[in-house]
């Protein structure tokens, strides 16, 4: 069900937004606002502890010894998170690895650090996002 | 061709050091500390504007009118940007999209903006990684 | 002058801000909007050159040799930057510095990063805000 | 008591901190590791519930009624917490204070949330440091 609330601010600062807005592409004012909020709730979850989405993204030398070997394992013991994963072979030596996961912002921190700490990973990144449960 | 320097620190910041390093999964001194390295040059490149890699994690209603008409006409507009992605059904109404890219920081940043302001999206990250290729 | 316009949005989301503001101690909607507004509005004048404020936080070792003179030659160097400066004693070894600066992010960032990098600094944090003449 | 340990690492790596470092003013490469070292441990500090310092710069605008008072209320409140504070009157309208904090990092962020809530108060940033007691 849609409700709708008034907003006051100074004209100025509305027409500030407006241009911040036209210039990341959105049409619409109420939408702009949504997304707002809604990057509010979703740190909120993930410091609550909620059950929340991420992306670990990893940019690897698939020469390593061991590598591929201890990604794989990883990904087993932390089985109940893993929901799916992409791999994109950049060039002779780097791959990136995009693994999606689903599961409480404790674990996932501590599969994307294990992922991390293995030896040829160059780089990792952990993207926090949501379920879209509780954010209409 | 490996190299090797030495680092001299205090004791008592080296033991704090071990201790977050076993924390974090790492066996290895030396990986722990080459993996500070990168992650401050991979900061360097996207703020120097060299081609970066990232993924854009994007949670959204699939039910809602134009929305995927809209992302796909985003990710044609921004081909060149466009490596892989990667679509996780989390549940009857949200989806999850991981799209890999590949190209300038400028351009990225701009197409993760436009797609978070697609009405729908719920949610939209960018995750900055490196192509690695300078990132040994 | 202020002017008021409408959002529209799921009731449930709505729910979940109210909850959100609650917990932070806001007493009016409109106000926790503004804040959102404001603070990506400020991000925008750091990316974008504008004329910005900052403060430069430090924890150092007052007793390293030369420290105390380097960060006074820094300051003099980035004069035109440096509104006001607050220090504390933390405790025998450890001094906090504060510094209040005023100019283009660009130099600021600079300033930053070499006072970081002066030995017996052991941290060393930009803290981004605004001079507030554009952001009512 | 100082120590020293040995890093190996790819020379095409060490080449691209050193210019890194050069860009950044360091003339000590131990100096620069001894920093990305020290980062982590701050970072670790806030997360793990340590008392840690903090500095919380706001813009407000003065004018707004009651604003002052409750910003003196809230400083009372969280009496405990507040080492010192520095006032800078940026223009006519404007004012930046930059309050120095130290104790817990869950009351120093809620006190930060509070104050970014008082209405008037246009912008305000949490920048998480350390007491230094144990970064040696």
């Amino acid at each position: 069900m849609l409700v709708r609330f008034g907003v006051s601010l100074e004209k100025e600062l509305l027409s500030k937004l407006d241009g911040l807005l036209r210039a990341k592409g959105y049409t619409n004012r109420s939408e702009a606002l949504r997304d707002l909020i809604r990057q509010s709730l979703v740190q909120e979850e993930w410091s609550q502890g909620k059950e929340v989405v991420g992306a670990i993204t990893l940019i690897y030398d698939h020469h390593k010894r061991e590598l591929v070997n201890k990604l794989t394992d990883l990904q087993h013991d932390f089985g109940e998170l893993i929901v799916a994963s992409q791999h994109v072979h950049i060039d002779h030596t780097n791959c990136l690895e995009i693994i999606a996961v689903k599961g409480s912002p404790v674990r996932i921190t501590e599969l994307a650090d294990r992922m991390r700490a293995i030896k040829g990973v160059k780089h990792g990144q952990l993207s926090m996002g949501t379920t879209g449960k509780d954010i209409k």
